[in-house]
């Protein structure tokens, strides 16, 4: 595809420096970009590559610098090079059909297309332009809205339900029995059956490897507009709110209930039954073992040291305790000396 | 499904209160269940809600309290819930026969049923009643006994075996190579060849991405009633006792043996060739660097922080030794002082 | 197979102690090799085993020791058992051909091997002698190169190239998109298109459930002879160096650089744009949130304990800069008092 500054800027606005017909046809980082590519600079950091790139054009907030031939100015630089970055690699559009060997007891629309060897259950609802990958299950009476996408290699377990415009990455599991046991006296576990659903919102994201369980009794409700990287595990009845996003790798554990809006950085673990406040900014390797009322940047991460520093250093952890004691008692003994000096 | 109280009662025990020709026909929280539901009160925190729960009866411990309209009391609800939401809950039996999409080359009993696009290698003796769903890849030689469910998508190793009455979730992974390498002086790899086994007893869960590696020389074990939550990974040739349970994202390095009866909660880490005794629960987020000789609880979990908070304290880590030798200077001076006063 | 002892030594060298025409047929450890078998001793602590052991003979560092009838002596024992044991159990041979059931658009090498319910897009080129186990999805466009193997049910996205004798294991993901997204003001995010691609070099093990995203521009870059285990993450942009291994559930976030030749303990997390030199080791459980320079070990685990004491302890954690500024106090104090005296 090939765009003119003036297109783009006549879709997305911004301001035009240089010539607005300069034809561009790919994105790239500033330091990778060539001729006929559009850059841009989201991080001031990479500021000085203004100077060097060979860039046809760079998307950049104002005000114009010296360097590049020609750029669109707008105040969120890294936004507009999404939508950018979007309408020069659409999406490939489904290829209408059912592969002669996807077995499909469903009713799937005749716009959706689903690939070799995929399995749709019984009373599943496949909607309009849905793409299905190779090798997916999709459960008795599963529901998924038009337009939305499964990689290959995905399960979905039956009466589960995601919205319009998903992104399901291949090898996430949807709808697997919460962990739910009563313990016997012997100390033997009996299982507590899982009959809950979950009901994923539209424009949701769901990474590879990603496991979302199935309500216990009632639901796990993943709401609209929430991005969920990969190998992030997502206990029984948990409810994340609109827009949430959380990176690779974070564990939320039965009936937690996250707020709109939160991030929640690599690693991260939110134990269970407890309450996240809306826009909470938890950072990465952060484990969450009480509830968080407030907004805000929360972090229990525990930085790293040289192994012989680290031996002298943490070693102290098991101590702390006996440090205050000692802090508390050079008080009062310095305290006695200064009363009787 | 409609039960009556009595007919609970019989099977399960317990004192009612009330009306013995109750009817429920499903089960559900204080909170949520209406006419009809049978209720629980496991946890005290939710005592006040019986007084406006519109549940037609309640599982609760003695004595009898003011509010719902029947009860059954007995001095573990929530292992009367378990029972009879299982009651309330069967399994959907399996429909015996092999789905024409699959390929079998070993043996099935004629009660089991094996679902559409499922491999089942040479040899392989699949048991009566066992219930494979779509898309699984079962190697040569695997043994599944009678009763066990796999879910769809499951991949399990050739050589494998699996007890009566398992319940494997959607993604996991049995019997992969375990990890294991000598170096050579340049650094390179060279591959242990993994030639030992994964055995599972009886009433083993699995949970969805859960991975148990084959053993290196002799096997993996884990015994009978284990419970394993999702995306636990599990080396080659750990051991793990009769009932020990474990959450999501727990991950157990090589030869780790881990008693029976333990808990492990989410996102711990069992470091290799540790011994775990038997009864011993482990904190979520613990790193356990060491053996643990006695049953006990036990916790590494790192408190947060709001950012700022977390910033001022959490630098200090790599100053405790400091500290210490600061508070030990401290105290030599104070005696010193102390001394000639 | 049956070696003697002279002909592993004319294969691997090292110096024959006893009877060089001594057969083994199997490896095992001392402690449960028998009749028959080969041992080793690579770790010093069971050097006592040697006097029990009934293994034919053992492979062990010099200088010869008492105890077991033969041995081979030679400076890396661990090194030389995985050169046997490979010797001992050579991979089985693909079986070449395509499964009836397999659904092909792509290439295949005649001496490849194509499981049950595989799908290879169009496009693809799979190499000689490569298996590739059932239920596998290897997407349009990829590259296999020879002698590789997909265990079952691994997925490959559109474009991704792996080189010569990798092997990837169930539920391994590679080629996911990205976790990139843009925000715009009302907190709604606007995905951004990944486009790159996985590139893996050659003699690369990828262990159950882990996941490797592609790049968003530029590529995911995997060099030769890396070894990864099971349920690791690696973002988008990542690069890792030559025989780099890390261990079990390891997180790498976006556009992180690894160097060569490191070791990355289990669980440990490696936050994005972070810069690690070749030769480091970082400990299990450790989170690196900043660059490493220079080779060495580092951690940042944290130890446990007893639940009480971890209590007493670890809450002081949120009180560290309260505690350095008691010191501080109590310095200034003292001061004052040493000058008054």
């Amino acid at each position: 595809m090939m765009l003119r500054l003036d297109q783009i800027v006549a879709r997305f606005g911004g301001e035009i420096v240089g010539a607005g017909d300069t034809v561009i046809s790919r994105i790239d980082t500033l330091e990778n970009a060539g001729p006929g590519d559009l850059a841009f600079l989201a991080n001031p950091k990479y500021r000085c590559q203004l100077a060097t790139t060979r860039a046809a054009a760079v998307i950049m907030a104002p005000p114009a610098a010296e360097g590049p031939a020609a750029a669109i100015l707008t105040p969120q630089p890294y936004l507009y090079y999404a939508r950018v970055a979007q309408w020069l690699n659409p999406q490939p559009a489904a290829e209408p059909g059912v592969h002669s060997s996807a077995v499909v007891e469903g009713e799937v629309a005749a716009s959706a297309s689903i690939g070799p060897n995929v399995w749709i259950g019984a009373g599943a609802k496949i909607g309009d332009g849905v793409m299905i990958a190779a090798n997916c299950s999709v459960g008795a009476g599963v529901e998924i809205g038009s337009g939305s996408r499964l990689a290959a290699n995905v399960a979905i377990y039956p009466g589960s339900r995601l919205g319009r415009r998903c992104l399901v990455h291949s090898g996430a599991v949807i709808g697997a029995d919460g962990f739910g046991f009563a313990r016997e006296v012997t100390g033997a576990w009996v299982k507590i059956p899982q009959i809950g659903r979950v009901l994923i919102g539209d424009d949701v994201e769901i990474g590879a490897g990603t496991t979302i369980d199935r309500g216990a009794l009632g639901d796990t409700v993943i709401a609209d507009g929430v991005k969920l990287d990969n190998q992030i595990q997502v206990g029984h009845n948990v409810q994340i709110g609109a827009h949430t996003a959380m990176a690779g790798c974070v564990g939320i554990a039965g009936s937690a209930v996250v707020g709109a809006r939160c991030t929640v950085g690599g690693g991260a673990v939110i134990l269970g039954h407890l309450h996240i406040a809306d826009d909470v900014n938890v950072a990465a390797g952060t484990l969450v073992m009480k509830s968080i009322e407030s907004a805000g940047t929360y972090s229990g991460a525990v930085p790293f040291l040289e192994h012989r520093q680290w031996l002298r250093n943490f070693s102290r952890l098991r101590h702390l305790d006996a440090m205050a004691d000692k802090i508390r008692a050079l008080e009062q003994r310095l305290a006695a000396l200064e009363k009787k000096a």
